[in-house]
């Protein structure tokens, strides 16, 4: 145990005390990294799922790179536009979860969480598997490690994150700016070469060849739809700001603003060279699952730049992003879950904060969907991606329907002209949002459907079913909970008190004296797992020591002496006889509770629990599983070597001030029965 | 649960009632299965075990057979004479472990005891890997399975002794007598051949060739004395009589010499005709690791009758009896482990009866241990031959010297002359019998001490010093548990109640509700995870509805309201301000106990479990391990559908009658204290 505690010690650093919390406010420069990185990131990743789809079509595919990227950096401009206005109706809180939850109805925040939570687990895995892509691209001999690799960046991603550390912007800002900088410096410098070679520049290190065209140009407008679908991956994580806008400094809408204008700009930026430098250079995807896969980025930077410094840095960069961008995952994840977990739709463990005050069990739990994601799509980005973009656009369409509410209620309120006004453009805009993500997903949906779509169309509803389930059980335990009043203390009666015990000695005689200094009324049971003629001699020793060692010093004591009850256990379970004892005291005497006094020696170390038989282990469990409303269970602990309370606690508990002072117990006061007899005793 | 019960219902059968145990006393007839499968099983690998060491000596080495089987024979019947003794000495239990322990002391018997142990898990794994061997011998194609049969063989062992089925004689009585039967015919109708043929009888099917000699004369001394260790195995389990006299009907002494002299004869035979006939038929061993491999008696059959029905009759039975021979440890182990652990040098769990009246931690024990003995070394007889036999020599001289000292005693008792006489001769006996063991055992230690011997001398010593640890655990134990004489009524003064909740609802309510009818001295204790201003408005809101709704009716019943505190929990474990509050009011207070009350949501499924966070369950058990010895836990259980206590029991104790009957509590009599003012409440 001490060396499990001293390993989470190493891996987690030294517990957090609640003050220890903290939320630092973010500046643009810093929400960024910090919001901005799902977004930046997917930008490697999303023309180059376009760009697969397009295969079959050859070079000639090419050609069409630019029908599918120009609607989807218009649709961008449409979510930037969007949640600017979301972010300034919701500066606390403007997540599609409670976006939905006030205007929607529980229903629609319902699918908004499950979508939200699919696709969270989604850009985990797709993130890691893209970093790890384009780092095979730069080392190929790392290949076939690819699962091995995302395993082991998903499990340093969780180990930090349950540290808490990376939560601030500053240690993200570094690669992320290095990352678009180099990287648009990359496609200025392709872009530049292009126009100089008059369109048609000689790569200097040349993409890998296209393949055939497969198909004919017919089927070519379906191949584009599923390539806008595909690339519309690109645009997940925009939705990150106006989930942390209570983050921002102030002024906090303003500072909202500039942040998603520069994440917005930036992504567009990285599309559009991209899609450009592909054309010119005729630049296609390749088979992720071959060796000697190079991803798009890859591929671009190569011919434009060689295999020089820039291309490791930008390279290296992307790795880091994409890795990263899982982390946005991490962040936002678990705070969803805390909120849905608010609202009774997930277990309460999810809300519990943990020793490093984030939320664990979201964190774990994230780690480990994503993982097994990971592992069952072995991690090849390209068998993730069509799952990918449904919840972010199922989102996306949520959360602004709730904003066109917002917006038609607010007009109702509005007083002047000019309020109203405004109030119309935002509802026009917000509708314009919703209807072009609306749109996007059911083209997404038409797209991806047979490539595995289906399968988060299946997962989301089992995800609402599942969230409504938790509902109605926290519901039906609150309302059986819920306070009904002020104490009644009238109907407390004494109870009857039962010492259950398998063999008689200093154990047992603690559990009877206390007994006896709570309550007259004491029942001691003796569990006998004997048979036969062994059974009734040892009675009989038994009942003679009773005699002699409790009834005789209770009657000196004038305490009524306890009765002794011989039960066997037929079949060896002690607990039954137990049980039924219980069961019966509690018929014949309804008004009474029965306590159940279970003594036990305390097991320190592993080696005890060999040693032991944990009968009374069993006995509680029984009683507590079975013994009903009316009985309750006392356990008498007894110690080979007491312990002292500093062993229970962290280094840091030990130097902390206990939080309890002053507690002043009533010396003189005495209890009427039992120990009025007993103070007599004393002065007689 | 509930399936997992129906699935060890359907593996186990229903459980036994206490009164079901009847050991069935067993004829001699009986008897020989039970007790001699051991003995008779171990002629089949006994002399393969002599031949295999012969192999490098070639077709030279068949030569040599009767100078190792001659000596292994005569030691037998020094067993026998030996053991005739121990019988009548020691006519209830006459086990090594036993006699040790009534003669030599406790040192001697652990050896003994540890010894059998070892031997006992080797002869599962050695009985079941020669079986399968045997097998493989009739059907080679099974030979790449022979690890994979033996663990089935394991399993299904375990299992039908676990179900305590094959603990009867007539069971087992089949396989042996056909066993013996047809081995006997074989061996008869090869002796005849050889004499009809002039000692030179052609084989049906012949035999391997015998490898080339690839040694030099002068290394046989060393490869005889060698070989006559290996042979030894043949004579383990002849103990097993002396083990069960017990179980014998009346006349015991006289049932006992019979099947022990039935064993050791057919054994006997047995050993001398394999011997005759290798030589004869010059059949040798062959290597069990290699393809085509045929075993000793395979061979032997095959060459005298050819591969007819009496050789799969031979075959087949060898290999039930092989297997059944595991069985005697199955029988044994486990109530030597009982024996052991009734004297503190086991875990007291090997003491208890299961669920079919038979000690399954001792079965399953064997059943573990011999498994992976059987994986360490693949199945192989050969490769377990050499750690085999030590235990069991080991055992037999302990044994012996233990009855010199009992004779030597008895001699010391004796009246008459005549007594005295026979005394002398017993005596004389088992010296000689201590002394031809003790001398097998030098040689068998020398000679196969470099081939694995040296392993069982390790482990002896490690299983004494683990016997000798978990002895002086209890004998600590019980020395702090002895009964110290009366009850010590008058050091009970009434306890302090703290009750412990995080939050306030009808399940805290109830354990206030049974804190007041307990004693006055009520804290009630709030632990709160909040921090800054949060927790301050909380805990405002809190202490109103406390004035409000418990001081105000506590007031009102004339009860002394319960104090409230509330304590932060800084690190969010809630246990730390309450075990510290629980140690500072023990330490205000020494001469009171403190009863910490925690309500909790009983959780009936597993799914349950899942929902609620187990704070409850954490603070009992923290409460449990550091409360200290002045602490008393309490538990109130809270029922979201109450349990009944049927859900407790199984089919058989639900038809069983209630132990209980006629529990009479006085119903009138009312306690002095906070009863008494609750009652005169409402009269008022």
């Amino acid at each position: 145990m001490a060396s499990s505690a001293s390993v989470l010690r190493l891996l987690l650093g030294r517990p957090l005390a609640n003050r220890e919390h903290n939320e630092r406010k973010l500046s643009p420069f810093e929400a960024v990294p910090a919001m901005g990185l799902d977004a930046l990131g997917s930008s490697s990743y999303g023309p180059e799922a376009a760009l697969t789809i397009l295969i079959p079509l050859g070079a000639a595919g090419l050609a069409y790179i630019g029908f599918v990227m120009v609607p989807i950096i218009a649709l961008l401009a449409l979510l930037y536009v969007s949640y600017r206005q979301t972010v300034r109706a919701y500066p606390v809180n403007g997540g599609g979860y409670n976006v939905a939850k006030q205007n929607l109805g529980p229903i629609a925040s319902l699918v908004a969480a499950a979508a939200l939570m699919v696709d969270y687990v989604l850009n985990v895995a797709v993130g890691i598997s893209a970093g790890v892509g384009a780092l095979t691209s730069a080392v190929p001999a790392l290949h076939p490690y690819t699962l091995e690799l995302c395993l082991a960046i998903l499990i340093v991603v969780t180990v930090l994150n349950l540290r808490g550390t990376l939560d601030a912007g500053r240690v993200l800002a570094v690669p992320t700016y290095v990352f678009v900088a180099s990287a648009i410096a990359v496609l200025a410098i392709g872009v530049y070469k292009t126009i100089v070679a008059g369109g048609h520049p000689s790569p200097v290190v040349a993409p890998a060849p296209l393949a055939q065209a497969s198909t004919t140009a017919a089927a070519a407008t379906w191949l584009l739809l599923r390539s806008f679908a595909a690339g519309c991956t690109a645009m997940t994580g925009v939705e990150a700001v106006s989930d942390g806008v209570s983050a921002f400094r102030e002024p906090v809408v303003k500072n909202a603003h500039v942040t998603l204008g520069m994440i917005c700009a930036m992504l567009a930026v990285l599309l559009a060279g991209i899609a450009y430098l592909c054309h010119a250079y005729g630049i296609g995807a390749m088979d992720q699952t071959q060796d000697g896969y190079q991803s798009v980025v890859s591929q671009v930077t190569g011919a434009v730049v060689g295999r020089g410094w820039l291309y490791y840095v930008v390279v290296g960069t992307v790795l880091i992003v994409l890795c990263l961008s899982a982390n946005t995952s991490f962040v936002d994840f678990p705070r969803l879950c805390r909120m849905v977990a608010q609202d009774n739709y997930l277990p309460r463990a999810f809300a519990l904060a943990g020793r490093r005050l984030v939320f664990s069990v979201g964190i774990l739990y994230l780690a480990l969907t994503s993982g097994l994601l990971l592992v069952i799509f072995a991690g090849i980005t390209d068998r993730l991606i069509p799952l990918f973009a449904i919840g972010a656009f199922t989102t996306f369409t949520i959360s602004q329907t709730g904003l066109v509410v917002h917006w038609r209620r607010e007009l109702g309120h509005s007083k002047s002209n000019g309020e109203k006004r405004q109030h119309r453009i935002r509802l026009v805009l917000n509708a314009a949002g919703a209807l072009g993500t609306g749109l996007a997903l059911v083209v997404i949906l038409l797209a991806k459907f047979t490539e595995g779509a289906w399968i988060v169309v299946l997962v989301i509803p089992c995800v609402i079913v599942l969230l409504k389930t938790v509902h109605s059980y926290y519901a039906e335990l609150d309302s059986a909970l819920r306070q009904p009043g002020p104490l009644d203390v009238r109907k407390s009666l004494p109870p009857i008190v039962v010492v259950a015990t398998e063999g008689w000695n200093r154990l047992s005689d603690k559990a009877l004296e206390f007994a006896l200094s709570l309550l007259p009324d004491v029942i001691a049971v003796h569990l006998s797992k004997l048979k036969g003629p062994d059974q009734e001699s040892d009675d009989r020793a038994l009942r003679r020591r009773w005699a002699e060692e409790v009834e005789r010093p209770a009657r000196a004591a004038r305490l009524k002496p306890p009765r002794l009850i011989v039960v066997p256990a037929s079949y060896r379970r002690i607990e039954v006889p137990l049980l039924q004892l219980v069961d019966r005291l509690r018929n014949e005497n309804p008004q009474r509770t029965v306590a159940v006094l279970v003594p036990e020696v305390v097991k320190r170390s592993w080696w005890q629990h060999l040693l032991h038989t944990h009968r009374a282990r069993r006995l509680r469990k029984a009683l507590r599983k079975y013994g009903g409303p009316g009985m309750v269970v006392m356990n008498i602990p007894w110690y080979l070597d007491p312990p002292r309370i500093e062993e229970a606690l962290t280094p840091e508990e030990r130097r902390a001030t206990p939080p309890v002072r002053n507690i002043r117990i009533s010396r003189t006061r005495r209890r009427r029965g039992a120990q009025s007899r007993t103070t007599r005793m004393r002065t007689e």
